[in-house]
């Protein structure tokens, strides 16, 4: 029994890095760079996406692959900021996989993008888990959640190009210190990018379109 | 292969449902409520049984089994609280299942207690699909996650005995209608129970501790 678990298992995440290696290679040969937001439910990966369709205005040649397990609620928030905007549903699964991402994608006008954001469904486990094909995984970490997190669940902290600290502002009105957050990313992935964002404020974002705009250069 | 993936999976929650059932019968025979604590990481699931245990006090006759992906810091965190305590590690996966709780369980000293907690990994999807053979399910979402996650993760709020609502001292800093929250648990699970709480300023923890002690009879 335990022997053919774990065939399974390993089938599975065949199927799935293959799927990810395709998605890897129409990415590169259409020059579009994918960036993968995990995060937990309500960590701010909706705000973060509608404040960056708001600031690139005009300049905006970005998708979204929006993530959920029920409701296309997030794709119909996105709707209004004229990007393309798929909703993928993963039918009661928590995490999308590649298969399902590349599918989404090649249905998406390629030659008139640059950079393709996933939104993964609201989750700081599984999705770390599964390569989509996307060139970084972002962790969003919302500041209310607590500085303990990074420590607590590290794959999502180890897998990341970047952490957006986000929901800075309501710092004032928690009893924490927020550069325990960056130590205890920094102690799973030591030096990796830490982003304090508020999607409230405006704090942070200027750097958050900074490094997104690199990143589809 | 599809055949196989369902054979295994079927196989996999029937073993599941069999410890769950052994479970609920070893707390029938021993006369003992379990209630387990479901919600994404940082909802506030420790600091809701920190505050149960200072409040009962001396009269609590309650034991907490910690679930986690990695660390004991949410053990060490209620160690002080004079509780028996026991922490479960998943080794990566993200939800406890019945299996391992119930060995947990029986290395308690069960004619002592009255009520036991699970407190399952942080993660709103997955722990709600795994019967570990509690009494009850409680949801605990924080008003920071924003009032559309009900219809976004239904299962756990239809899943649900009680709600707790957790950090509503945070409510005049965010945009929001606390009633909206309401609405949409209702919307998916008519009537639930939902209990405004606050751990920093005590709000609705009285009601709080009237539930559980009702609930441990």
């Amino acid at each position: 029994m335990s022997d053919r678990e774990i065939k399974v298992y390993k089938d599975l995440m065949g199927a799935n890095a293959e799927w990810a290696a395709k998605t890897r290679e129409l990415l590169k040969e259409k020059g579009i760079r994918m960036l993968n937001l995990i995060g937990s439910p309500g960590s701010g990966k909706t705000a973060l996406l509608e404040k960056t369709a708001e600031m690139l205005g005009e300049n905006r040649k970005f998708a979204v692959l929006e993530g959920d397990v029920e409701t296309t609620r997030d794709a119909e928030r996105l709707d209004c900021l004229n990007v393309p905007v798929s909703q993928l549903l993963t039918g009661g699964a928590c995490h999308l996989e590649a298969k399902l991402v590349h599918h989404a994608l090649i249905d998406l006008d390629l030659d008139a993008l640059d950079l393709v954001f996933v939104e993964n469904v609201g989750n700081m486990v599984c999705p770390a888990e599964f390569d989509v094909g996307e060139n970084a995984k972002i962790a969003v970490l919302s500041i209310t959640e607590g500085e303990d997190k990074p420590l607590k669940y590290p794959l999502l902290f180890r897998e990341a190009g970047a952490v957006v600290l986000s929901k800075t502002d309501l710092a004032p009105h928690l009893d924490l210190d927020i550069r325990d957050y960056e130590k205890h990313i920094w102690q799973v992935h030591s030096g990796v990018p830490v982003l304090r964002v508020s999607a409230r404020t405006g704090e942070g974002l200027d750097r958050w379109i900074a490094e997104i705009v690199k990143a589809g250069q």
